[in-house]
């Protein structure tokens, strides 16, 4: 929360919630990255808000972008920056996708098989991939599945093809799962990382880099380690397994990057009981999972709200979203407490919603439009 | 599937995954639903798909039309419908927007709890209410939570309280849970509902409708059984809990009205394996979690899927979306079994898909555009 975005909301007039983002905030957290790993490239990752405000600060402090698709890369080299800053980092693209890419300059890409290899090869022929390792996500507030990466046995082979395709094998990268608290959760995989770097040289395929990916936490209800922390803990493990021959290493934060740089202004559009004896109230705000707040799934994400009525005494809440859609609700397995004052058109904000937010809107679900957005 | 759709397949060419919807089996499903229930007004829920062709179709031949916000609203008047025929049936309504839809002429709203009687009586005065029931949801495939409708115990409080303030208690709704396999679930509401009409007949209030909500299932991999059983089972229990003096019901299908009118096609991007050993493969999709597919959520909804392969042996396969995200994952804890021969760049069709698809999608999620569709 900022100054800056409490002047904006109280001069705010329009109906419906929003989101309100803060680019002072993106610039200190850019420049946070950038003085913890001084020797590291930051590639953002546009999915978690490709607001173009956002892109255009962050060009213009000399990041780079990871980016998911066509659309994506359009829009980073539309905010200013030229295609060799930019990573097609999603594993899965189409052929005429990865051709559009090679066309508007893109030459690093992500692959974890070999057919994607392959169709690397033939769109974009002499391009840098890296191959992403399975990583296991313990420890994150939103641990990954097993959709992206390989077994590490498998990627030393991904790689051989690629060079045998006449690809520059470039080299690995890992993520260690989303809003991940522990900075000691990349040391396992750094050194799997050095393993394949060993075997792959003792084949003649020199690696270069290695890819952190993302996973730097934002605040939200609990402390998070800082930035420092983790640029600590990862250089150690860097000297740790890769000795004297450090390879260049990259960073991929998105919600690290714009999670605490946002704040969303909702309505509290009714409260009520389900039965006399009920323990817990019901809380319905104009914003839900269809309309900004999709992370609340499964309840992994537990935003700090504010209220006018802070300090006063609370109560629990099960708290949910505007939609005709039972599963629109945002806490409930763990009721959220909220203030005994709270009213009917009482307003809250709801902290570090900087990040996937916005572009997990639904086009219009029950009617209620996209969350709308101000970067100020 | 229809041979329209596949007629319409044949010549388009656009890239990315669409949706096309028939409006022949739209109207179908709304005559199967009239000859069934001719006592019983039908109120197409918009949510589960709001086209403007299928809110036109369903206005000329008759339907009413149950509404989630003011939007909704706004598009089934602009289909031709009048006011007189629009339900505002989301227990959640900003009063300002309750105010709204009075302007337009709406006069019938749901409500399940003395709050949201007190806004309509403010902003709708004289308006007809029915308040929702709670209602387990046993037997659905998709169950609610307890996020709509209060405990039966305090509807009457809540019509009675409406009574007090110049509405018209009109009646009682419940809905028995989304793809309701078991047409017996209407029974027990019935029974509740019935003696909530005594009570409140006893204290000189004459409730006049009940309204049966959705529920009715659209087949997906599972037989499910035919509108005329649920018509029957319905019709059963109104005369054995109302005796001679039934009520004016009033139904609010939505999946069942538009889901098997629609087909996705969708492209395979990529199929890989995770490890040598991996007994599953991984087949991902130009379509997922955040283009159309939401109702994967937890493998609810597991949609018949139709490839050029099919009749050749089959292979376990996790299904996935095609974005960077990795709850982005369609079915994994119960694999689904597609063809050994299916290759990457094949197409698929995903069946019953007429409903819940095109609203959910995302505005832009990692840069992917929001579902297609063309209704024919």
């Amino acid at each position: 929360m900022t100054d800056r975005i409490l002047e904006f909301l109280r001069n705010r007039r329009e109906d419906g919630p929003c989101l309100v983002l803060d680019l002072d905030v993106v610039r200190e957290n850019y420049m946070s990255f950038s003085r913890a790993m001084p020797d590291t490239r930051v590639f953002y990752a546009v999915k978690a808000n490709p607001d173009p405000n956002v892109l255009e600060l962050l060009a213009g402090l000399g990041s780079c972008f990871d980016t998911a698709s066509v659309v994506e890369i359009e829009q980073v080299l539309a905010s200013g920056a030229s295609a060799d800053r930019i990573s097609f980092g999603n594993t899965i693209k189409k052929e005429r996708d990865i051709l559009r890419a090679y066309q508007l300059g893109v030459r690093l890409f992500a692959v974890d098989c070999e057919a994607e290899v392959e169709k690397i090869a033939r769109a974009a022929p002499g391009s840098r991939v890296f191959c992403r390792l399975l990583c296991d996500g313990a420890g994150a507030e939103w641990p990954l599945s097993r959709k992206f990466g390989c077994d590490p046995e498998m990627a030393p082979r991904v790689l051989e093809h690629a060079h045998r395709l006449g690809l520059t094998a470039f080299g690995l990268s890992f993520h260690v799962g989303s809003q991940q608290r522990n900075p000691g959760m990349w040391d396992g995989a750094l050194k799997t990382a050095a393993t394949i770097f060993r075997d792959l040289a003792e084949r003649g395929i020199v690696l270069q880099m290695v890819n952190l990916g993302g996973g730097f936490p934002t605040r939200y209800l609990k402390n998070v380690p800082a930035v420092k922390a983790y640029a600590q803990s990862i250089t150690r493990s860097l000297h740790k397994h890769f000795g004297n021959q450090i390879p260049e290493t990259i960073i991929e934060p998105g919600r690290g990057m714009v999670g605490n740089a946002g704040v969303i202004e909702a309505e509290v559009v009714l409260i009520s009981k389900k039965a006399d004896a009920d323990k817990v109230k019901w809380v319905y705000l104009d914003i839900g999972k269809f309309n900004g707040l999709a992370e609340t799934m499964d309840e992994m994400i537990r935003y700090p709200i504010r209220t006018a009525f802070d300090g006063d005494s609370t109560e629990p809440c099960v708290l949910a979203g505007p939609s005709c859609d039972s599963v629109d609700v945002l806490y409930e397995k763990e009721p959220y407490f909220l203030p005994v004052s709270l009213e009917i058109g009482s307003k809250v904000l709801i902290e570090g919603t900087g990040a996937y937010t916005t572009t997990y809107s639904s086009v219009g679900f029950n009617g209620f439009p996209p969350l709308k957005s101000y970067v100020i």
